[in-house]
């Protein structure tokens, strides 16, 4: 992969949506779906060329380096999208947890009756991911 | 499932993104991702209500009962938030097909570095879906 969908013209189309695109990150093994968060076409190109998942945070408004700090990183295997070219699905090698909360998935609770269930363990300590 | 998040007070968070919140749809046997769409509370609700997906439309600015013309609707099995209760999954049995260009996943092309590659089988002739 890496800078294989740089040169590609017919990516994900950022004139949509205010240039501000759906990304969602699926292991590429065992195809949990890992988060969503989106990616901007600065994210998007670096995220080609470095082969890691960059996003683009909304809150902070700017580039955000999934794993920077934490070292869990994404490593993007495949690179996906829709059929109205605005959502992207990254096929991703996970290191560590996807998740702040230090769960491997951001889905980690179910909707149920009695209100939302954790339905995995957590892996980490987030407290040890973020010191 | 049905009516079961119908009485949860901890859904989803429809005070965030403008009450508009992004819902992914992924096959509850093989774990594919089918598509990813939008949903409002009264989408949402309605969900809950009928076990059937129901999205809002941004473009047609309604309700979206997903597969009520085509009979390709999708039964909800359950039903995951994020760690930001601002992003939906579906977990899903699709009858049909999930894509109005008549693939099963609407995420049917990887981008490479010759442009968007079909990797994926064309299940459904889309004019006889939308007659």
């Amino acid at each position: 992969m890496a800078s294989e969908c740089k040169s590609s013209e017919k990516g994900p189309d950022f004139s949509k949506n205010g240039g501000l695109l759906p990304a969602i990150a699926q292991d590429s093994k065992t195809h949990q779906i890992l988060m969503m968060a989106y990616m901007n076409e600065e994210a998007y190109r670096e995220t080609c060329e470095t082969g890691t998942a960059v996003y683009y945070s909304r809150s902070r408004e700017k580039l955000w380096r999934k794993g920077e700090e934490s070292g869990h990183v994404q490593k993007v295997k495949k690179i996906y999208v829709d059929c109205d070219r605005d959502t992207i699905l990254l096929s991703v090698e996970q290191q560590g947890v996807a998740c702040h909360e230090g769960y491997r998935s951001c889905f980690y609770r179910e909707v149920t009756a009695d209100g939302l269930r954790v339905v995995a363990e957590r892996v980490v300590d987030p407290a040890d991911v973020y010191k």
